[in-house]
Formats: structure tokens, sequence, C-alpha cells
């Protein structure tokens, strides 16, 4: 099945277009999971244990994992959403050349779909766009202010080059694999790249702690019901330092869920 | 001392400005590696003995490290090369937002220097920057064919995406430490862009197995005689198969080393 049915599937069973973020901060894990061997898998356990009912997906970031024990914490993490029968969305923003390239695109051997980085053009992501049922988030207008410093110039024609990027992301669509990351910081450009291009899925970051506009986030975010609303620190720090931070994490994420739930009209 | 300092002093010390790409295949090691605890670290071990006299940096790709085991044989790289004195530039095109940002940030712990994405614009880039002692090499105008689906779009002030990158990135360079990607493929944008910005560094890629243009690679690569051009799998791959494969690769260092010299000039 490609990532897109099995995704639209999950969410109709869980009634959630909810992503939940796994960026285990070093810094801020519970004290309860740093002296065990892998701290970072052994909080991301629990807050899978937690919130995997609320779950459309988990996205884990990859710049919480580049390191010897990071890799196995996340392999770890990514077999277990599996067995929870959650997807899973590397979070990798990944972009490269030729051979390099094919070597990133192993990174989907362990997760369900990846987000990429547009900037080196559609043969860089073609050893993704390729694994026809994996699917492939690139980045579009990015939900943070300097986003603006490229994403938002205008070209010659007239378009952003966001709206350009959205071109070409539908026009490498070839698989029906293809997402946007669009930011619900940029409520406007959300709702207009919707309009844009009305079939692509969007995966949209920035509810949480970055502040966004959630019901444009989902109004605008969804493509025939499908995508995705991404919340990372907001539910896995919702109670740091205390003693019942999976719960926390779990009511966090019930709590989002709804809330977008109240916006997602009836596809 | 600040990276391209130090890259001046070796480049004029060693007599080079070759930069040896460290992108250990998996599929392609020799026999001889393949049965270590950490063929790529093995692998990686003879090239720099064999190719250090030759390398006015290491250059390893991320993509081939993305694992826990390649985590491992990439940290060991990294401190063998320091070991011998080279200065290790991480090929990891990074680029994301936020606290994200700054976790990746964290790699140049164990590198000199990192190339990174610029799609997400200047703040995402801030972490790397403000490493005022490390080289930050942003993605300009790439080697591969791709690279013109973005790159090269015309704004509307008449300027191209990867000129308006220059600007930003020349302006990005409070510290110094501020450097380009400029594939040797499209020769004519890489000497426009040594005219645009005159005083940053470029890295130039794509030189061996790419085809690229050697003498432009030089030429326009320098920036006041500090400046990097790659080669990779033209070097450490050079006698695949065969039992002098790390002796083939030292001749294949030298010999583009003293090719690049004949375009040096006095500076």
């Amino acid at each position: 099945m490609s990532f897109f049915d099995a995704l639209g599937a999950r969410i109709d069973r869980i009634d959630s277009v909810l992503s939940v973020g796994l960026d285990p901060d070093p810094a801020r894990l519970p004290p309860s999971v740093r002296d065990t061997d892998l701290p970072r898998w052994a909080f991301n356990r629990r807050i899978i244990d937690a919130t995997h009912e609320y779950a459309a997906v988990y996205k884990p970031n990859a710049a919480f994992y580049e390191d010897p024990d990071g890799w196995r914490a996340l392999r770890e993490t990514m077999a277990y959403a599996d067995g929870k029968g959650v997807p899973v969305l590397l979070d990798a923003k990944r972009g490269d050349i030729g051979n390099t390239a094919r070597q990133y695109a192993d990174l989907l051997d362990f997760a369900d779909a990846i987000t990429v980085n547009p900037y080196l053009g559609g043969d860089s992501l073609q050893p993704f766009l390729s694994k026809a049922e994996k699917g492939v988030f690139v980045l579009c207008r990015t939900s943070n202010a300097g986003g603006a410093d490229i994403q938002d110039q205008e070209l010659a024609d007239g378009r952003t080059i966001y709206e350009h990027v959205a071109d070409l992301a539908a026009g490498w669509n070839e698989h029906e694999n293809v997402g946007l990351v669009v930011g619900a910081t940029a409520p406007e450009e959300l709702e207009s790249l919707r309009e844009w291009v009305p079939d692509l899925p969007f995966l949209v970051p920035g509810v949480g702690a970055q502040g966004g506009d959630v019901e444009a986030a989902v109004t605008a975010g969804l493509a025939d019901g499908v995508g995705l609303v991404n919340s990372s620190r907001g539910i896995i720090f919702a109670a740091e330092e205390q003693d019942e931070w999976e719960r926390a994490a779990g009511v966090a994420a019930k709590r989002l869920r709804d809330r977008l739930n109240e916006f997602r009209g009836d596809d």
C-alpha cells in the first residue's frame, strides 16, 4: 500500500491528523531515563506508549540522533512505532546528488516517509521519489522567519520561489507519493498554497512551541482529508521534570488531536 | 585560529588545494577491509595514510555514515585525520530551524568545517555561522544537472537564485568563516560567481567522476589563494578490487594535486 493510502486509512481509523515529533533533546530528558543505556530510546518508547492512540504518524527529527548511540536509539524507535502500527516520517531534510543521494534514500529502508530539501533540484530527489510506496515531503514554505530569505523571493514570472517549488513538487508526483512541508506560522501562504496545489498533502509544523495558526493548519493542510499537523516539544515535553511526564504527553496529544478535529469537517 | 586561516596555512605548507572526499560506498570497499569491525573506518584510515601529504582537507560525505556503525566510523575517521594534521570538512548539507538547527551545529564539535543548505534562510544557519572558528560552506550552484531547477531561476530583479544566495552568504560572513559550494560542471557560473563575490573561498566539487572543468575550478575557486577542489571516487576508488588500492589512491591524489597546481599561479 502507498504511504498516503496507509496514512489516510490510519487517519480514518484513529480519527487523528496529529504528527507527534520525537525530538528528544538530551538536555531536556527526564531524570528517570537519563541513566539507561540509550536514554533517547527509553524516552521515545515511553512517549510512544502514552501517545500512540492519537498519533497518525511519529516524526523523529534526525538532528537529535546524529551520533553512534543516536542512530541506535532512532532505529529502535522506528521499529517500536512500527510495532504499534504507527507510520514513521523521518524528518531528515536531506538533499544531495548522484551516489550520495542514493545513500540518503536508504534511510527509507527504516521509515515510511521522509522530508527532503529541494534546493539541489529534481534529480537529487529522484532516489527518494522512485520508492513509490514511500512518502516524500518536500520543504516548501518553512515556519521560521528566515524562511523568507529565499522561499519568498519573487521570480521574473511573478511566482515566488515557494510557489515554484510547489509546481516542481506537483511535477515530481508521478507515483502520488509527494507532499509539501508548509509552516503554520505563515497562514496566508498556507491557504494560498492549498489552492495552488489542491492535491498535495501537507505536513504542517509550527502549531506548538512556534505558535502557528491551528485552524489554518487543518483547513489548508489536508488534501481530500489527508495531511499532518505536527507538534513536538508541546507534546513530548508537556510536563518536563515531573514524575508523570508520560501521562502529561498523552494528555497533550489527546488535547491537540481533539483541537485539530474541531476544524476537520466531514471529509 | 579561524578555519580559513588554518586552511590557508595548510595550503601553503603542503602546496595543495585538493579536498579528498571520503565517501566509502559499502558496495565498493576492497575485500581486505570488508571483514573488519568497522569496514568504512578501516578503509578511510588506509586512504588517509596514503593521501594525507596531498590533502588540504578531508571531506567525508555524511550520507555514507548514516547508521550506528557509520557514525562510529565517521568519528574515528575525523579523529584520525585530525591526528595527521588535516582539517575535516563534513559534507552534511544540513539545514533546519530553531532547536533542531542548534543540534545539527553540534556536528562541528568533531569537524573543522561543514556544508549547509541555504533554503531555510539565515536564521537556520546562525548556529553554524556563530561558531567563528569553524568554516561554513553554503550550497550555491551545485554540480548536478537538476541544480538548475531552483538555483538558476531568475528573480524579478534580474539576479539568479544562486547569485541571491551568494549575496546572502556574503552578508552572513560576519566572522569571515563563510565559503560557497560551486560545482566545476558549470564553469561559466563558477567564473561569474568569482567576480560576484571576490572574497568568498569556494569548495568546488565535480572535477573527478562528474567530469568538471579543472582549470575553471582552480582559477575561479580560490579567493586570495584559498579554496578547495574536491575529488572523491576518482581518488579513493582509483584502483578498485586491486591489491594495491591504497597506493593507487595516493598516486591519484598526487596526480590531481599536481594538475590543480598547474593552474594556481603565484598567489
